[in-house]
C-alpha cells in the first residue's frame, strides 16, 4: 500500500538529513547550494544526460557509478560547470571533497550536480564558504528542494510510505525542471532517497525502467542539458528484507508513483508554462512508436502555442504524429481534445468550437490519439509555449 | 554566367503566364487563388512532404508524378485540404479540372497545391467562381507570388538568366514559407519555372539534390506540413540544347542559386521572425552529421530565444550540437557568434560581452561551429523565436 506523506520530502526516509545555504553563486540572498546525506553509505543508482556534451558534475558522477555506492550529494544552482574542460572537472571533484570533509565521509561517496549557465567556472571560494556554514538536519528537505531551483516557480518534492510484503519503508524525492528539458539542459535534476534495503543492481534497473515512462516522457522545449541527473540512494535504515528483482514489484511501483509526480510537476512548471499538456497515444504498433508519437506532439511548438491560446487547431496534432516517425495510417486515426472528439478515421468531426475553446482554457489539457494499428500506448507530458517563455529565454545570461 | 533579373518572377521565363484572384477562401479582399501555366506541356519535377500525413493536393500531385509531365499549377491559400479523406481528394481533383477547363488543357497536366488550415473542406463554389474570373498574362507573376502567402510578410520570388555552353535560358520562382516549416506545415510551397530544354529525369534529380542543401536546411519551428510542395516545370521555350546529367552542371548551379535565395528568404520571414539565423558546421565526419548538427542548432528553441534577445548564451549552441546525434568530441569544438570566438577546444574564450550583444542585434546572425573531426560542412537557416510567433500561433484558426 502506498501512502503520500503530508509535507513529505527528501529527508522523510529514515537516516537522511539535508540543508541549504545562500552562497551567492549567481543571485544574492537565494538558496543555491544544497547537500542531502545519509548517515551511512548505500547502493546509489544514477541516470545521466545522453547529450554528447556532459557537464563536469555529470562526469564526476559517472566516474563514481562503477562503485555503485554513495552517501551524499552536493548540488548548486546558478552554474552548470559545463564546457569548462579539465579545470571544470577538477572544480567538481573539489566540490565533492569540500562536502566530504564537512560531513566526515569519503569524497568518492559524494555525488555532485549543478544547473545554470554553461561555460562559466564554479566560484569555488563561495562554495567553500557556503559548505562550511551549511548545517544538515532531518527537517532540511524543503530547503534542499528550494536550493536546486532556477527558473522553477515551485519546489517539486514528495515522499510516500510503502507497506508491502517486503516490509515498510519510505521513498522521498526532490526535483527541478524548467527549461532545457526534453530531458536534456536548463536541466532536470532529481534526488530520490529511500530507507528500504535494496539490491544495487535492481535499484539501477528499476530506476532506468521507471525513467523511460516518466522523466524521459517530459518535454518543455526539446532542448537537452549537459547536466541532467537522477540519483537514487537506498540506505537500508528501514531494515526491510533485501529487495531485488524477484520481490521488487511493489518498490518499482512506488518509485513509478514518485517519478510520475515529479515528471508531471516538471512539465506543468516548465519555463513560462501556464498549462500542463498531457498527450496519450493508443493503438501504436509498439512502445517505441507510441512514445515517439506522444513525445513529438508534446514537443511541437505549433501544438504548444495552440494550447496556450486555447485554439482547437487539431490539425497540428495530427501533423506532429505524422512527422514523428511512428507508423501510422492517416485514415485510421482518431483524435480528441479534453475528451471532445475532433477527428475520426482521418476525417474532421463537427464539434462545438465555443465549448471546446472554453475547455482548453483549463490548466490541464489532454490530447488523446488512437492510431488503431496495434496494442501499444504511451503518455508524454509537456506544457504550453507562452510569451513568458520567450521573455525568460531571451535574456537568460543577463 | 548567372544574372539576377530585376523584378524577376515566375513568369520571367518564356512561355509562362500567371494570374491570381481574391476568392474569399479564408479572408476577404486578399489574393488567395493563383494559377501559373506554360503555353505547352513539359517535364515537371516535384518534391513533396515527408510527413506521413499528406494533404489531398499532395496526393493529387504525386499521382501525376508518374507521368513526369505538367503544364500548370493551381494553388490556394487559406485551406490546406488536409485530413479531409476521399472527399478532399475529390475536391483537389475538381480544382485541377476547373483550372484545366479554364486553360483548355488536360486535367492531368494541372498540379494542385494548397496551404492553410488543416481539417476543413475546400469551398469549391468560391474556387470555381474565382477560377472563372482569373486571367493569366506575362505580368501575372507578382500577383501569383502574393496569392500563395499566408502569414508571410513579404512575397518571395526571383528570376535569373543563365548564359552557358548549353545556351541561354532563365529560371523563375515563387515560394511561401512562414510557419510549420522544418520543412513540413504552415507549409512551404515553391513553384519554379524555366524555359530551358531539360531532360525530365535529370530535372528531378537536380531538384532533389539542390533541395537537400537549401529547402531541407531551413527550420522555422520544427514542425512539418502535410502540404509541402516544390514544383519545377521546364517548357523548353528558350530552345536550348537538351540539358541532362552530362551537361547540366550550369543548370544545377543556377537552380541552387534560386533555391538558396528562396530558402534564406523563407527563414528570414519565418512567423514572428526578426532575424535570419545562419548556422554553419565545419569539420564534421560526414555530410549527414554536418547537416543534422546545423539543423539541430537552427531549430533549438533555446538558441532561437537567445538570438531574439541578442544574448550571447553560447552554451545552448554547444548543447544543441550535443543532442543532434552528430559525432562530436566536446573538447575539440570551436564556436563563434558573428565571427567572435566564444569557445575554443571545448573551453570558454573571453570576449567583450557588450560588443557581442551589440553585434547580435543585427538582423542576420551567423553561428559557426567547427567540430574538428572531419572534412564535411553544412549550413542551415532559421530565425529567432519571438513573442510575435507565440501571438500568431496561439490564435491561428481564429
Amino acid at each position: 500500500m502506498l501512502t503520500r506523506l503530508q509535507d513529505g520530502t527528501v529527508t522523510s526516509p529514515l537516516g537522511f538529513t539535508a540543508g541549504a545555504f545562500a552562497a551567492g553563486i549567481k543571485y544574492q540572498g537565494r538558496l543555491d547550494l544544497g547537500i542531502v546525506a545519509s548517515d551511512r553509505p548505500g547502493p546509489m543508482a544514477g541516470l545521466f544526460t545522453r547529450n554528447a556534451v556532459k557537464s563536469a558534475p555529470v562526469l564526476a558522477c559517472r566516474r563514481r557509478m562503477s562503485r555503485g555506492q554513495g552517501q551524499a550529494a552536493i548540488v548548486n544552482s546558478g552554474c552548470a560547470n559545463a564546457c569548462t574542460g579539465p579545470r571544470g572537472l577538477h572544480d567538481a571533484e573539489q566540490m565533492a571533497r569540500l562536502a566530504a570533509s564537512h560531513l566526515g565521509i569519503q569524497p568518492d561517496d559524494v555525488f555532485v550536480a549543478g544547473t545554470g549557465v554553461i561555460g562559466t567556472f564554479l566560484p569555488l571560494d563561495r562554495i567553500a564558504a557556503g559548505v562550511s556554514r551549511l548545517s544538515l538536519d532531518r527537517q532540511g528537505g524543503h530547503d534542499f528542494a528550494r536550493a536546486i531551483m532556477t527558473t522553477d516557480t515551485r519546489a517539486k518534492e514528495l515522499a510516500i510510505s510503502v507497506a508491502s510484503a517486503a516490509g515498510s519503508y519510505s521513498i522521498g524525492a526532490a526535483a527541478k525542471g524548467s527549461g532545457m528539458i526534453h530531458p536534456d539542459m536548463g536541466t532536470m535534476l532529481c534526488f530520490i532517497t529511500t530507507d528500504a534495503t535494496v539490491d544495487g543492481r535492481f535499484l539501477q534497473e528499476a530506476l532506468a525502467r521507471v525513467a523511460e515512462t516518466t522523466f524521459n516522457m517530459v518535454s518543455v522545449d526539446g532542448d537537452t542539458s549537459p547536466s541532467d541527473t537522477v540519483l537514487l540512494l537506498a540506505n537500508g535504515r528501514a531494515r526491510t528484507p533485501l529487495i531485488g528483482a524477484d520481490n521488487g514489484a511493489d518498490f518499482e511501483q512506488a518509485l513509478l508513483e514518485v517519478c510520475t509526480y515529479l515528471a508531471t510537476s516538471i512539465a506543468a512548471d516548465g519555463e513560462g508554462a501556464t498549462k500542463l499538456l498531457e498527450v496519450t497515444v493508443n493503438g501504436a504498433v509498439d512502445d517505441r512508436d507510441a512514445r515517439r508519437a506522444a513525445r513529438c506532439v508534446a514537443g511541437s511548438s505549433l501544438v504548444k502555442t495552440a494550447i496556450h491560446g486555447a485554439d482547437p487547431n487539431w490539425g497540428r496534432v495530427v501533423c506532429a504524429v505524422g512527422r514523428s516517425g511512428a507508423a501510422m495510417d492517416p485514415d485510421r486515426v482518431n483524435l480528441s481534445l479534453n475528451d471532445v472528439p475532433v477527428m475520426s478515421a482521418g476525417m474532421p468531426v463537427p464539434f462545438s468550437e465555443d465549448a471546446l475553446r472554453l475547455s482548453l482554457q483549463s490548466d490541464h489539457v489532454c490530447v488523446a490519439i488512437d492510431l488503431h494499428l496495434g496494442p501499444a500506448s504511451a503518455t508524454a507530458w509537456g506544457c504550453d509555449l507562452s510569451h513568458e517563455y520567450v521573455t525568460i529565454n531571451a535574456s537568460y545570461t543577463t
